[in-house]
């Protein structure tokens, strides 16, 4: 499967280079398991030892270049054209092939934009111009930027059906949860149900796991991207969970709220249903809103916009990023225009993309309402990929 | 226990800054999922989203800026002095930070020479350079690459014990597979029978599972850094496994050599016994000659030297590597002077270091010879950290 889609992207990838007018885009990694370029994984194979080179150029011919006792790995898997091995050094095999093609412009990996566009280091950066100091190609060198958000962006049709169903195992997961959730279990006995059954399964964990998942109860809890801690769930809690699984190499990112009836309730205090009614509704109307051609900070509005005038606090994140291998993935994303996000809010939405929706708002006095919901961008709109939340689900007390 | 390290590790950091004359060492990360500097391990904490800045003076200042749902995620280990968390821009806080000690230098993460030393990527520079912009602080940037290779290769009293545990660890799977070994057996089979072990156990595996353990029956595999095949033990086979595992966030790396024996055999055949002990004697040699003060590359002479006089090819690759945290650990290694390595093979050997010694020759017609140990250099020499592998272990056939 993973042979299928270095294939499908490299493919993809000669594609993008005549579409975005780039003649050749260089990978240039080493010990890849310490410093990962994270385009080794899309259209590399496995990790390196030594200086690797992955050459694709806009003609479609491509070659890998790599220490001797690793080329095989890499051979072996049959992606690209052409195959060299060195043994004591990369540079003349890799200022051969940069110059072949007398190419106009080398993309490489660097961006102040994209994470994902940012693989090359900057130490990377300075041994390549000294191998190419005097050949002119040193001047040659721009951001592989556009050519990454696409390729990373742009879902094949094998992508998004594995990431069908690395979301619906996360879903079954959360059902799994719901029957578990009781008052007097903690955060951490939550958390570590839920990673029993990951690892039972023989998932990853689509983020670090001291945070994957991040399991909050109750109001004053600290917020995204912190561990779950011993408090315990009590009657009257909100409850919000966020989760993720590496499943087949993709990722997956979901969140879910539930409240703990009080021993006199039989549905939610008015607040509790409320706060969870804005976040639901929130992201129905930016799912009706999302399709190509959009800007992501439009949508950011739309639910940051509705959110704040009932008279809640906005919500200190983004709405939503896209999903991929990585679960931060792309190059654009539902964010607000914030310096941090640098040009990811205005890039335009394209057809195949998967993003995460994510508003967030505290009720006071109860706890955190979130949803996380995945789409894909199909070509008018976008679709579901996880079966959104639509009711507040309730745990007796 | 991490805790403990990383208090011990900032500590040690802000005597190298005074002993390398370097003002402010500054760590700077964004997804560090995704892109990883290695260094956040060692001197930061768990992963970060958002933009996070460690800054660290000689002074004994420091202090960490992050964003603000992630603060308490370093804030709660309690290592650094001052924190600030940002909601829109780290930059404000960042330059001000940076600015405060007027500083004539701030070293920063990338390196040439070292991958461990460059974990900051170009965006991430380029990201630096323009927030830096006219402050003057910019013309101040230099390489942290002698703080970070100290700082990992001089391990602390905790960090060798742990890593003692952890080579221990290692033989006792080593034993293990010692007694699985037999004809008929696939490499493959092998392999899954020590990852079944590392799995018992919770470790992890210290490189890539593809390749760890490696594992080469016979003669004409594919050498180091490959994976196992469907390839069967047989008589008269040389066997050699290389492999390594991550305990208490510490790398192993050891190999072992076995010979099985023919039907009419009660002794490997002289070929074979002669180029085990010409691998075992090499690695004394050099165990003999290691101490403080020794450049890498004039270890490595004495094996490859020692190994081509009596008229073996010489072994495609260094002598040994640093070991810690990541596998391949440290700035200076024990590497022959090729250019691919960088300076790396002419940096003295300090004490504290911890080095793989792991020369190889080839037996024609039976297969590989290699063994690797680690040895920990003392003050007027060096200590081995594995027991070392003195006789060919023989499988009855």
């Amino acid at each position: 499967m993973l042979n299928m889609i270095l294939k499908e992207k490299v493919e993809q990838a000669i594609k993008l280079l005549n579409e975005k007018k780039i003649d050749t885009w260089l990978t240039y990694v080493r010990e890849s398991s310490i410093n990962h370029d994270p385009m080794l994984d899309l259209i590399g194979g496995p990790n390196c030892t030594w200086e690797t080179a992955f050459i694709i150029n806009k003609d479609g011919d491509n070659t890998v270049i790599a220490g001797s006792l690793e080329l095989e790995n890499y051979q072996s898997l049959g992606i690209y054209k052409n195959y060299f091995g060195y043994l004591k050094s990369i540079k003349e095999l890799l200022v051969e092939n940069l110059a072949a093609k007398n190419p106009s412009n080398i993309a490489i990996n660097f961006s102040k934009n994209s994470v994902l566009a940012d693989g090359l280091t900057h130490g990377m950066y300075l041994i390549l111009n000294s191998y190419l100091e005097g050949t002119g190609l040193e001047d040659k060198l721009v951001s592989a930027e556009e050519i990454i958000s696409a390729l990373r962006g742009r879902k094949s049709q094998t992508e998004l059906s594995i990431m069908k169903e690395t979301i619906a195992e996360t879903l079954r997961i959360f059902d799994e949860v719901t029957e578990f959730i009781a008052p007097g279990k903690s955060e951490i006995e939550i958390a570590n149900f839920i990673k029993s059954k990951v690892n039972e399964r023989g998932f990853g964990l689509a983020w670090d796991e001291d945070h994957c998942p991040a399991v909050f109860t109750g109001p004053d809890t600290q917020g995204a991207h912190s561990g779950p801690t011993d408090r315990k769930v009590e009657r009257g809690h909100l409850i919000n969970i966020d989760f993720g699984i590496i499943y087949k190499g993709y990722c997956s990112d979901i969140q879910r709220t539930w409240y703990v009836l009080r021993a006199n309730e039989d549905k939610a205090p008015e607040p509790v249903q409320k706060g969870f009614e804005v976040i639901r509704d929130a992201i129905k109307m930016v799912a009706d809103a999302l399709k190509p051609g959009v800007q992501g900070c439009e949508m950011d509005d739309i639910a940051r916009n509705y959110i704040t005038s009932l008279g809640y606090e906005e919500y200190p994140h983004g709405l939503g990023h896209q999903v991929g291998r990585a679960v931060h993935d792309g190059g654009g994303g539902l964010f607000p225009r914030w310096e941090k996000y640098g040009n990811a809010p205005y890039l335009l939405v394209e057809e195949n993309q998967v993003y995460t929706i994510e508003p967030r708002l505290t009720v006071k006095g109860y706890g955190t309402s979130t949803l996380e919901e995945e789409v894909v961008v199909t070509k008018n709109g976008c679709e579901f990929l996880s079966k959104p939340q639509k009711e507040l689900m309730l745990i007796k007390g």
